[in-house]
């Protein structure tokens, strides 16, 4: 197969035209070359129709493995072209996690009819029970394929289980130890059944310590979990300790990925989690929110400069630096919060007081000030200023640098003490504030030196 | 074990007592109950001789999980109180990738004494082959460690080898399949072999279409390759073909969370990675640059608003909505630029051409532009401004907003292009370079009205 498939549209321009002519045979050994996963970006490059034929020609089990991830809309509008009794047939071979993701999105009558056509009665339970769970915590991630083996058997009688059931579980590393009552005692490797006789008990050969999550677990908890204790897949037991799922990494990836995607929105004043190719509505309603903040910031600053108005008119040179000194608080205040956003993030340092976090904050922002200070009253001398004008630009920009990384430092530890999206602070929100906290540093500076 | 563990200050008090009147059998206790992922933190916390002794309670097998996870400038101050035959005992217990990464970080006279030291003669073997490659390529990803059958055996011979090998071996899911030249040929995984006959030929069961990477293949594409096709382990291969190492999931979701933070800190204007707890130096010099791009753009700023002090001179109250106008392009910018960095960081679409991409943006800024310039024309005016000032801020706040979102939008397309990591854009570049754009819209505009 082709790993480094690229989508071009002369690619495309063919395999439409195979679709309209029909040529089967031609389409199937070309899409036969082509994984799954290359298989989605051409889907979304057509007609809804034209995906039914294509889908049409593949056997189910690479439909089964497209389905899950496709774009919502997408499945969706096929699922329209599709009896539930055709639909059906596709969740055979998918695994209850991606089933019960997928019925999430479709309408209740439909996913009720398909839940009611399918085969397999375990999967139709499985899919119920994943259905109850919230999508943002342990239930909603794990899937129900699993293997298991009572503490009580043999090697033997594992490999026999491991036969029967092995046919419905891909990621298979390890298998569960459980007791009677189903309770989670631990995990033996696959590895150790291989290398073990096939008379020797479980009950020897198997890791009692493990570590399982209870299903109302938050996802980011979860994928945090995971990857500090660097593990493939998980096992999920409810409030009595018994086994009910497993989830694998990949979903701990997604919701990585997920989360590292909000805090970027969050840092760039996109209110809702949104899509380039979302609709015009949605992207105006992520974007305004933020927007209208920054502009009552600046209609606030406005207001305020107008008390200062005979000022301006005697030293409308004064004017000049006013986007310097709203630029510099801002970008500063950013700095100083995407730091502590990160190092919030990573989580796994001992918390370091607030005190001795500010001290270090203030001496950078001691040492950033003093050469920006510098650089710009030189700068303002040369193009001719007057010397004081120099000196009140000076001394505005330095304790702005200062003030606004002790706010860009304080604000995402307190949003964090509230549990609001620290990220939040390093966006739209610092850079208002400190275009506010410059304005008023600048202007109070201006009226103190020039009244000497 | 306990999960939940969180390290408090009255742990680590009650701790530095026993280490200073060697409590042994109680720390030993108390450390027996910690997975080496919580201890980790409990290191950085205590002094190094401290940690030393800490170290020399537990096992050897722990310690070897505690170094490779360990912050380097922790782990090259532990080394120093060690010589290297101790320090080579723990390499014995220490993945080759990881023993790589690790010797990558100590000066190379003291590289050269563990490794010399090192008994396992293979592994020693193994370390100085994975040393030879880059770190953030494949070949400075993978381990050595992997379980490899020849095509030409049965699942007897296959399970003979795994019992050989599989000690070394941790993360065991599939075994790789070669021919006797030891090129790649597919893979088996576990689970067949545990549920064939012994009698089985590796040739009748094993998968052949297998997806490998070559050493050379950049860490970034090794972990969007594992994401994109969901695996949990990669071989790698040389220019011959031939097996030299494997990849595993964990070290590609390092990757990503690297890669987000790059991202964030692209976007918040810190130009090389740095952590909270950096030298002071470090983190002034990872500021200072965007600060002074910043102030660049804003002493161009002044000196371009100097050639309209005639107009502030007449009209003073133009200057109060400088930063309106500033700060809007910023946000805008920023908004418009997060959404590309997201779009092209994910990356499954077919390209949409720039041409459309605009077209949306265009659209949504029209939108967005509308709303604000509504509310701010109804500001001015109750705030008792004369009407043409309040279409001169209108006007420009509607231009901005389109301008700075088309901007924002190609910017990181543009950068994406020259092969310039596009979150860039969203950071102070933007930022800066709307601002600029933001005052001479407004000065045009004033420029233009006022004259009518």
């Amino acid at each position: 197969m082709d790993l480094q498939f690229e989508l071009t549209s002369e690619f495309l321009a063919k395999l439409r035209f195979a679709i309209e002519t029909q040529e089967d045979d031609f389409l199937r050994s070309t899409l036969d070359d082509l994984y799954s996963e290359d298989i989605i970006p051409i889907l979304y490059e057509l007609e809804i129709h034209e995906c039914k034929y294509i889908l049409q020609l593949l056997g189910v089990d690479i439909v089964s493995r497209i389905l899950p991830n496709l774009e919502e809309k997408t499945r969706n509008d096929l699922f329209e072209l599709y009896q539930p009794a055709e639909i059906a047939v596709f969740f055979n071979e998918i695994y209850s996690d991606d089933a019960a993701d997928i019925l999430n999105c479709v309408p209740i009558k439909m996913r009720e009819e398909i839940i009611a056509n399918i085969n397999d009665t375990q999967l139709a339970l499985n899919i119920n029970e994943l259905l109850r769970y919230d999508s943002a915590c342990a239930g909603g991630m794990m899937a129900k394929e699993l293997i298991k083996t009572n503490i009580n058997w043999t090697v033997k009688q594992t490999i026999e289980e491991v036969r029967k059931q092995a046919e419905n579980v891909e990621k298979l590393y390890s298998i569960y130890v459980v007791d009677d009552n189903d309770v989670l005692l631990g995990r033996v490797s696959l590895k150790k059944i291989i290398i073990s006789k096939d008379k020797t008990a479980i009950s020897e050969i198997y890791e009692p310590d493990i570590i399982a999550i209870e299903t109302y677990t938050e996802s980011w908890e979860v994928s945090e979990i995971m990857q500090k204790y660097d593990l493939e897949t998980m096992p999920v037991i409810n409030v009595q300790g018994k086994l009910v799922g497993r989830i694998t990494i990949d979903d701990a990836v997604d919701v990585i990925k997920e989360q590292a995607a909000e805090d970027m929105q969050a840092m760039s004043g996109v209110s809702t989690r949104v899509e380039e190719d979302d609709s015009i509505f949605k992207l105006v309603r992520s974007r305004l929110p933020w927007l209208i903040v920054g502009m009552a910031g600046g209609l606030l600053g406005a207001a305020f400069m107008g008390l200062f108005e005979q000022k301006l008119i005697i030293i409308p040179a004064m004017a000049f630096f006013i986007p310097l000194i709203t630029a510099t608080g801002g970008n500063v205040g950013v700095q100083a919060s995407s730091l502590i956003v990160q190092s919030l993030a990573s989580n796994d340092s001992f918390e370091e007081s607030t005190i001795k976090r500010l001290w270090r904050v203030i001496i950078v922002a001691f040492i950033n000030g003093l050469v920006i200070c510098t650089i710009v009253m030189i700068f303002v001398l040369l193009i001719g200023h007057p010397i004081k004008l120099g000196f009140v630009v000076s001394i505005s920009l330095f304790c702005v640098v200062v003030l606004a990384s002790i706010v860009g430092t304080i604000t995402p530890l307190l949003l964090d003490k509230f549990n609001i999206n620290p990220a939040l602070a390093s966006g739209p929100f610092i850079t208002t504030f400190n275009d506010l906290l410059g304005l008023a540093i600048y202007f109070l500076v201006a009226g103190f030196l020039y009244r000497l």
